[in-house]
C-alpha cells in the first residue's frame, strides 16, 4: 500500500467533533479512524458498532486504557470494560496510557504496578482478539500520565506476553527525542510487536500543561519519512494514525481538520 | 562528610541576587556556589575570582558552556573561553549544555556535532584543569536546548576522551524519569565521570515553556535519598549543587531563597 494511503485520522485530533460526522466524513474520504472511549460510551457501544459497520470505516485502534500503576480491582474492571468495547467495535488495539506515580509512591513501583496489570489483562485482551498496544508517553508526562517512557521499556513490561496479546504504539511525538529508537524500532519489529503507529510532530514553546502543544505533521522537527522508512522495515505495514492534541486545532471544524491532516500527512510521507 | 555539609547553591536558584551579596551569603552559611558566566562576566573575570578567593567560598562548577550542536568557529572560541573563566575561578567543572537541533538539521546530526565540539574542546579544558561536564537535559527539551537527554547518553559522547577531560553531570530534575537511570549512575561512578550532582525537585503542572517549573526539594516525586544513595555508592563524595529554575524562587529576596534551600536540602537528605 502506498504510503499516503496509510492515514488513520484519530478522533482525537478534532476532539470536539460529532462522532457521527467523524466515521461518515472518515468513510466518505476513504480513511480509518481511532475511536476515543469516552464519545463511544456517549453514543452506546452497540450504536457505535453499528455506526463504524455500516460506514465500512476501519477502527485502528481504541483510545485508551491503562491508568493502572496502581492495579485495583476498579482499574482493572475499567480496563476489562475497555477490552470489551475494543472487541465489540473491531479495534485491532487498546492503546495503554499507564497512568502516573500513585500518591506516595514512586516510579519504580509505578512500573511494577503496570506490570501487574498487564499479567491479569493479557489473557482476557487475547481471548477477545485484541491487542494491547504500551504506549510509551514523552517523559515531560511521566509523574503524572504515564510512567512508561521509552520504546525499550514498553518492549520489556510486554516480553512475558505473547505478541498478540501485548504489543506496542509507536508515537513519534514521544519518542523522537529517544537516542536509541531506532534500535526500539527495530526491535519492536523483530519482536512482532508493533501493535500501533501513530504521528504527531514536535514544536515548542509547549503550553502550560504541555498537554496540547502537538505540531502538525511539518510543522515541527520530526523526520516522518525515516519514521517511515524504519517502520517499514521493522515489518509493520498497516495504518498510520495523527493524533494531534492541539488547541488550535481543536477550536477549529472537524472536517477542516481531517482534510487538512490528511493532506499534511500526505506531504510529509511523500 | 555529612550528607546535609555537602549542600552548594546554584547562584541560578536566585538569579538575580547579585553576585557579590550571593557568593558573600554563602561564605558566612559555610556553604559552596555554582557560579553562572553572565554574572561572572558582568563583574569581570579577575573581580570575581578575587571575590570567591577572598570570601573563600568553594566554586563547585561555572554554568554553561556548549550550544555547540552546530560547532562553528564562534561556538568553539566561546567555549574556550569558558573554559578560561572556569580555570580562573577555581571551578573544577564547566557545564555543558549542548544546545538544540540546528536549523533544517536533525537530532542525530546535531548529536554529531556535539561529539566534534568535544574533539576540540576537551584536550584545552584538560590542560587547564577543568572538566567538561556534560549535563542530559530532560528530554521536553530536546529541540531548542539540549539533545542530550540520557547519562548513557552522555556517557557514550565521553567515552572517547579521558574522564579528567569530559564527565557528566548527574541532575536529578532532568533524568529522574528515566527506566536506565539506576544503570547510567552506576556506569558513570565505574568510569569516574560523575563531574557535578545536582538537586531539583519534579513538579507538575509545568509551566508554558517549561523552562521555570522546577520544585524546591521535596515538593515533588523525586526520591533524593535514593539518588544520594546510588551516587554515593558510584564513589562520588562531592558537593551537591541545588539549581532551581522557579519564577516564585526568583521573585524572592536571595537570602531567603538561600535559607529556605539549604533548610530544604537537609531535609531530603536526612
Amino acid at each position: 500500500m502506498r504510503a499516503a494511503d496509510r492515514f488513520s485520522f484519530n478522533h482525537a485530533t478534532a476532539k470536539f467533533w460529532d462522532q457521527r460526522e467523524a466515521v461518515e466524513a472518515c468513510a466518505r474520504a476513504g480513511v480509518g479512524i481511532g475511536l476515543w472511549r469516552e464519545p463511544v460510551q456517549e453514543m452506546g457501544l452497540e450504536a457505535s458498532a453499528k455506526l463504524v459497520q455500516d460506514a465500512g470505516v476501519a477502527v485502528t485502534s481504541l483510545c485508551r486504557g491503562g491508568f493502572f500503576t496502581d492495579p485495583t480491582p476498579a482499574a482493572i474492571d475499567d480496563n476489562r470494560r475497555a477490552i470489551d468495547e475494543a472487541a465489540a467495535l473491531g479495534a485491532p488495539a487498546l492503546v495503554l496510557v499507564s497512568g502516573g506515580i500513585p500518591a506516595g509512591g514512586t516510579i519504580d513501583g509505578a512500573r511494577e504496578g503496570v506490570q501487574e496489570a498487564l499479567s491479569v489483562l493479557a489473557p482476557y485482551a487475547g481471548e477477545r482478539g485484541v491487542t494491547l498496544a504500551i504506549e510509551p508517553l514523552h517523559p515531560m508526562f511521566a509523574s503524572d500520565r504515564c510512567v512508561v517512557t521509552t520504546i525499550g521499556e514498553a518492549l520489556d513490561l510486554a516480553a512475558p506476553f505473547p505478541a498478540e496479546q501485548v504489543g506496542v504504539v509507536v508515537d513519534t511525538y514521544h519518542i523522537w527525542w529517544d537516542p536509541q529508537v531506532w534500535q526500539g524500532i527495530a526491535r519492536a519489529g523483530r519482536e512482532g510487536r508493533i501493535a500501533s503507529f501513530q504521528f504527531a510532530d514536535w514544536v515548542t514553546p509547549l503550553p502550560a500543561g504541555v498537554l496540547t502543544g502537538r505540531g502538525q505533521l511539518g510543522d515541527g522537527c520530526i523526520d516522518f519519512k525515516r519514521y517511515l522508512a524504519e517502520v517499514d522495515a521493522a515489518g509493520f505495514t498497516g495504518p498510520i494514525e495523527v493524533e494531534l492534541f492541539n488547541d488550535a486545532l481543536w477550536a477549529r471544524p472537524g472536517a477542516e481538520v481531517l482534510a487538512e491532516t490528511k493532506a499534511a500527512f500526505e506531504r510529509v510521507v511523500s
